[in-house]
């Protein structure tokens, strides 16, 4: 019955395993475009879901959308030295249109600071002109060796916010802001238990003073960098020569932040919470969230299905149910690859009973309810929720299970070479000391998550500033 | 006070005008990246609204988005003939990534078709997996040498909707009801009284069997294409390889269509309605509906203006309040240059009589309401009614007095020379007759509106097939 899933053992195998998933639950498809992936209208949906409910939030919280150019000139690109240098390597440079040779060349823009900084120039004259809280949903593209569907791929669907203030604070206060909105969704919505903190300088964002990071740590204990919100000071402004008249008709310069997330998280999602039978994904965020499948004939079933069917619309619950003549075996094996939340048995046999079964696909338990259409609704209503909070209880659990704190240096690299997830250590600042992690272990630093006035740095034993997570990374 | 426009008067160049218009009313910026638009949020809101609108009718008819690759490699570009021939003059061309020559370069999407049918040939396999209905919002590039903000840029925002069926008769129905959709939505919300017909044989979708075009005319008289649907028959599927088994295990060739829309429309809407005085958009599509503008204290206004903020939000009305230091007369100008459908003129004089002043932006027609603010939401209501059906009306009555129908090719060449508009010609349906009009006059084919049995073509003599439109073209 279940060879209709052909998916690796996650256990045995966690990449061939996440390709076998993706693939098997109809989320992508690969095409003679190498490095980009086809979305298929499954995965789409999920990012459709993503894209409402933070959509909402953001024009909630005062940001407009708007949509910048996808091309960015190369002179543009070169405005600001440390935001080229960390992007051209990676760029697709388009040299030609039609049969012409352009006069300059342009990249596909792979994040659009620069864009909007020329933006900026032009339209902020005032303090009456800030702040501007911008946000666009487009495709970037860095032009990456090796990819992997949603964590890795040459063409990212994602939204990046770009905002200018006339104050530091304010500035940094809304950096604050979009980075808790990012954290707040990952862990109610897509159930992911992510760990915020501050990016060192070593791994910040390239031509930020501060980028602030959400880390989801995989099933298999790597990190997945979910989400960043970069405070950008007054380098960018200065680069592009932004400048506003304050109140008192004073020139003053003006802060930036940026800050985004991307279809990555849908990977993060998928190595997260699902298992061997398929997907599972969190009742928020599933594109359908009951599957019916009937079982017995049409006849018998007819009238309980329309009213089910009925019901189900009038609660705003996104289903389907599976028509289809293949056996209900093979339904149900088919209904966990593609990680419905809750599956709707339909029996003829159990209809007769007054009987209607329901299934969890997150821990596959069988619930018997009263086939009462309203009743049943009532317990898919508590259900859903109830699964929402457990994906996310699990996920914390198995993630505690692998964080670990090394008081040493020798404990760390003991850690490192032996146990899958993230280390916490006290750090003096240094990034001879992130170096040599890195050389030593291949772990980089996670994130910062507190400052501390005591202890040792647990490379150098010198007077130590932070505590940073370290871990190695998709 | 007029002065904060500066806009170009519409009847002394149309073309300047436009210009003014898009760029004063906050519509689009430029950017140094040239031939492309940066769209600002006013004129993005736009656009989120016409998707709004098309995405649930698209969803409604049993469409599915997905997301394609935006790149496509040469040889794959290349599959079908007639299609590469189309659009390979006008593709950016991407050689590099990062430092590295490609193995092989790959464009920009010009259009999808070439992934599509990659794809299908991968998941279609049985008569079971029949129809798909697929659709992608997404960014296009063709690398036009003349460009203007909405009506030909390099990157065009659009959604291309491609559907595979078991047979030709179910192919040619989407063809057709994709085709009313665009009618509709044109015709109800954007108020444009566009005409449907079919492209010519000379200027039908490169790669098509038939083209369905909607055609609006713009106050100059000139046509803008704003809209195709196509029937493909199975020439790409057969290009490409695409078969399926049906009901009897007997291997076919599926039929295709493709049907997109694009930012171009919002070009259309402006060069249809907008006036002197800035923007005029239809209720159905503008971001903001009512702009109140208060004249007086703020003391004397402070409750009044609470009570209609709290019924405009409770009637779902979309609204501004202008609270700037600004003067009134300055106020009003702003409101019109933005296009807001009516403007509520809340004055501390008119309130002690127990007035308001509505005036609605198409006519600038003042309205003197009761205080009550029930009354005014209830006047607002019928007024945001009545000015999408007079704005249409007023659209219909333009276009009519400027639809012409020659008998005979004298008559055809004098009006074309001296009078801006659509003409209407029998024609045999040869390619030749076509390309004499293009020489002799400009004007290129609109739409094939009806075919006929009778009468002579207006160029050669022939016996007439078709009832055909010429004009000149955005």
């Amino acid at each position: 019955m279940k060879q209709v899933k052909e998916i690796t053992s996650r256990d045995e195998n966690f990449a061939q395993w996440y390709t076998d998933i993706v693939k098997k639950s109809d989320l992508v498809d690969y095409s003679s475009m190498k490095g980009s992936m086809i979305i298929r209208p499954y995965g789409y949906a999920i990012w459709e879901n993503i894209q409402s409910i933070l959509d909402k939030e953001f024009k909630r919280l005062g940001h407009e959308n708007l949509q910048m150019p996808m091309f960015i000139p190369e002179s543009l690109l070169n405005k600001e030295k440390e935001h080229v240098a960390g992007f051209a390597p990676e760029v697709a440079w388009v040299e030609r249109g039609g049969n012409e040779l352009l006069e300059e060349r342009v990249c596909v823009r792979p994040t659009s600071e620069t864009l909007f900084c020329e933006h900026y120039k032009k339209i902020v004259k005032s303090y009456r002109d800030l702040p501007k809280l911008y946000n666009q949903w487009c495709t970037i593209v860095r032009w990456e060796k090796t990819t992997r569907p949603f964590l890795r791929t040459r063409e990212i669907l994602w939204q990046e916010g770009h905002t200018i203030h006339a104050t530091e604070a304010e500035a940094r206060e809304e950096t604050m802001r979009m980075f808790k909105v990012y954290e707040d969704f990952q862990k109610n919505y897509l159930a992911l238990p992510v760990i915020a903190g501050r990016k060192t300088d070593k791994e910040k964002f390239a031509g930020a003073l501060e980028t602030y990071t959400i880390e989801a740590m995989m099933y298999d204990g790597v990190a997945l960098q979910n989400g960043t919100s970069h405070y950008f000071g007054q380098g960018f402004a200065k680069s592009f020569g932004i400048t506003y008249l304050d109140k008192d008709n004073k020139l003053q310069t003006p802060y930036q932040t940026s800050w985004g997330v991307s279809t990555r998280m849908i990977g993060g999602l998928i190595m997260t919470h699902s298992d061997d039978n398929g997907l599972v994904l969190p009742p928020k965020i599933a594109p359908i969230k009951v599957i019916v499948i009937p079982i017995g004939s049409p006849e018998q079933l007819k009238d309980k299905l329309e009213e089910l069917e009925e019901s189900l619309i009038a609660n705003n619950l996104s289903y389907k149910i599976d028509k289809t003549d293949k056996s209900p075996g093979f339904k149900f094996a088919e209904a966990e690859v593609k990680g419905y939340p809750i599956r709707i048995e339909l029996g003829a046999r159990d209809l007769k009973e007054n009987k209607i079964v329901l299934v969890r696909r997150d821990t596959l338990e069988k619930i018997e309810v009263s086939s009462n259409v309203d009743e049943v609704i009532k317990t898919i209503n508590k259900l859903l929720d109830i699964i929402q909070t457990d994906m996310y209880n699990k996920a914390l659990q198995r993630r505690n299970s692998m964080l670990y704190e090394a008081s040493n240096y020798d404990e760390f690299v003991d850690i490192a070479k032996n146990k899958p997830g993230f280390i916490k250590i006290s750090w003096c600042g240094n990034e001879e000391c992130e170096n040599k992690i890195k050389e030593d272990t291949t772990l980089k630093s996670r994130c910062i998550t507190e400052e501390v006035k005591d202890g040792h740095c647990c490379v150098c034993g010198k007077e130590a500033k932070y505590k940073v997570y370290f871990g190695k990374q998709y």
